[in-house]
């Protein structure tokens, strides 16, 4: 495969890649001056997609939006199958240009260069809805429907516009979508025999380690949960050290111990106190009560289950030695997404080939691609973003990098394409 | 003087000190109905003055207030000797019935004994203005004002009340005082051969240790002052443990270090974080600022002094073996108030008389003994107060134990006066 690998004209996707991320950082296309913001069903969303229906147009894709507006177009019928490639075009409230745009953009370029170059790969390419929760407060929102992840009850009642309160449902409804059919949007992924996302990291290690792809074998799982201590309040002046029943000592101790265990487990495991809240919160007062969150993610399940597990013990063992108690309450969990080996093997060869320094490495964050990895043989790229800022105007890539990244996808679609046929098999997973 | 010591009826003061407290409860002496709330220059306040004013006039005592409204009432004229006896009778904005009012009541208390018993000891009662705070942020106001440690731009321009931002002085005038004349205050000191405050303890060290007394050989001076460590905030999904810059991780090892080295110093020093903030504060995101206070107080002032110090440089150094950095900033810093050691001794002698278990002790609150310490021999006395807790509607103590203060500061004082006119000494110190 390295010798049949393709060379792009990274300089010439480069300039196509920059001049539609510059092109949908314009006022049309964001609801806000300082900032990217947009999300689903608003006229800068609208306009966000009608410029992909656009460039797809021109390349003679054909498209359909799905029941509530996943962006779907294909250079195959319906009924044929193709390898996917995509991302999300909605922003948090105070995005970036980069965050998701990039991967759509990306995807966008692996098909113009799948025409220029006359490579006739099949593919399908998907801009989901609503990964950022902007509109309705609910993250992966579209391809969690997608997935069937979601209850109709959550789309008719439970999930209400972040702007005015009123439901999913009616502002789908609104938009001339048809949120009743919103089950029939599973078949998204009936054709897909592979998926591939390019995403920006949104943390520093491609940044820290002179990378400029990440090749993406796991998208890690998560426990967040929250560990409250109660102690006793007591004057700071008044209570001697040893009279006392201090919340946040018993905190600090788990905070230490947390990294600890997070460096032990290794493998990637991280974990975090993000949150914190002592009461009464005053310089005076030794604190009656520390709440703290927990983050602890990792792609090895037993890894960073064991570390949530262990710093909730040692939590109670902690208070219990000064005479407190603890309170541990979860607040969410989700297990470890174990990326297709196959579609990874491709990236990381096509990445080789490229000349370029890359690295396997997980996922931190949470992508779209962890609702549809059970179903389609899936794998991510990432490419570096300026000191790990995201979700910030402030937001920096390189659109070199993503055409870097386009040309690794590129050459991983066809040598899966090419292995698949001389295999002779149907999708694989 | 053992032999000498008189017993009181403590059943019978102990009733008429729990029907003054419960007296200055009802609601013309307080602004709010859910807990004790008085403050200088409202009809409250005023109402509560008079009360005290009442009760001294039926003792023959003369009385004035001070040129900003510090009540004062003596059983010999002015320019005669006198030991001082009083505390405050202001509130804090959401107080209970004991801080404070009972070391006054207690005070008016010792008084009626005096003449009941016919001891014709020489007395002078004080209720200073505003030490709480509430009616213009600043504690400790009128033992201030007496001691000359604010200043005339203070009282007419800095001061400003908390209710409708009018200065101290409009106020004071409004209320018909003379604050043109505030030097004069100085004056209330000028005849106290000695002086003893007695307060309820605001923290659980008599409660905790079975004793009914406590007897405050010093008033401890503190630090405050705030650490900022400076990190780097990332994503805590997709950052890993070797490349962050948590700046909670370092406030963490500054808490469990504060307290280490608190306890290492011994000699009642204490140490408290008890005001905290981080930045962004979110359960997903890496702490990149983390902020916390610092509370160091002790009586011994090299003590106090060596830990805010330790762990300053402890801060810095924690920060740079993790690349980060702090900054330390004081807030604020008051020496620790030596007591008089006479006063003590006769306090002790008296408290050990009473057959009743009592300790020798410090404060860790400041009070306005603390005000006057320098000029006019002074100590404290301590009774339990629940639980340790005040600044609340909780506040309970016990008025058995404030008329066994009543009689132990009775002694005292019979000690002192007759020691100080054998040794044919004036005011000592």
């Amino acid at each position: 495969m390295t010798a049949e690998a393709l060379s792009i004209d990274r300089v010439e996707s480069a300039a196509r890649i920059e001049r539609d991320i510059e092109t949908l950082a314009g006022p049309d296309y964001t609801r806000s001056e300082e900032a990217i913001r947009r999300y689903a069903y608003t006229p800068e969303y609208r306009n966000t997609l009608d410029y992909f229906i656009g460039e797809l147009d021109s390349l003679g894709f054909e498209h359909y939006e799905d029941p509530v507006g996943t962006l779907v177009a294909r250079n195959r019928p319906k009924g044929e199958q193709a390898f996917g490639v995509g991302s999300h075009c909605d922003s948090n409230r105070n995005g970036g240009k980069y965050d998701g745009t990039m991967g759509v953009v990306t995807a966008l370029e692996v098909c113009r260069l799948n025409k220029e170059m006359d490579l006739d790969l099949p593919l399908q390419l998907v801009s989901f809805l609503e990964e950022e929760g902007s509109g309705f407060g609910q993250m992966l929102l579209g391809s969690r429907i997608i997935a069937r992840q979601v209850t109709e009850e959550d789309l008719r009642e439970t999930f209400r516009a972040v702007d005015d309160g009123r439901s999913f449902w009616e502002h789908a409804e609104g938009a001339g979508y048809e949120p009743g059919r919103w089950q029939d949007s599973l078949s998204i992924l009936d054709d897909l025999v592979g998926w591939i996302e390019l995403h920006i990291e949104q943390a520093r290690v491609l940044q820290d380690t002179g990378n400029r792809i990440g090749v993406i074998g796991a998208i890690a799982g998560y426990v967040h949960a929250d560990v409250t201590v109660y102690g006793r309040g007591d004057h700071a002046g008044a209570t001697p050290m040893d009279l006392r029943q201090d919340a946040g000592i018993v905190m600090a101790e788990c905070m230490l111990e947390l990294e600890r265990l997070a460096k032990e487990a290794g493998g990637g495991t991280v974990g975090t106190v993000g949150e914190i809240e002592l009461r009464p919160n005053l310089i005076n007062a030794v604190p009656g009560q520390a709440k703290f969150s927990l983050d602890v993610r990792g792609v090895d399940e037993d890894g960073f289950r064991g570390v949530a597990r262990d710093i909730a013990t040692f939590a109670k063992e902690a208070a219990g030695r000064r005479g407190m108690r603890t309170e541990y309450a979860q607040r969410q969990t989700l297990s470890a997404t174990p990326l297709d080996e196959v579609v990874v093997a491709a990236l990381e060869e096509a990445a080789e080939a490229s000349g370029e320094p890359y690295m396997a490495m997980h996922s931190g964050a949470a992508h779209d691609t962890m609702s549809i990895a059970d179903r389609v043989p899936s794998a991510m790229v990432f490419v570096p973003c300026k000191d790990g800022i995201s979700h910030s105007p402030e937001e920096d890539a390189d659109p070199a990098d993503a055409a870097l990244g386009a040309e690794v996808m590129l050459n991983a679609i066809r040598k899966f394409i090419s292995d698949r046929s001389q295999d002779g098999s149907s999708a694989p997973g």
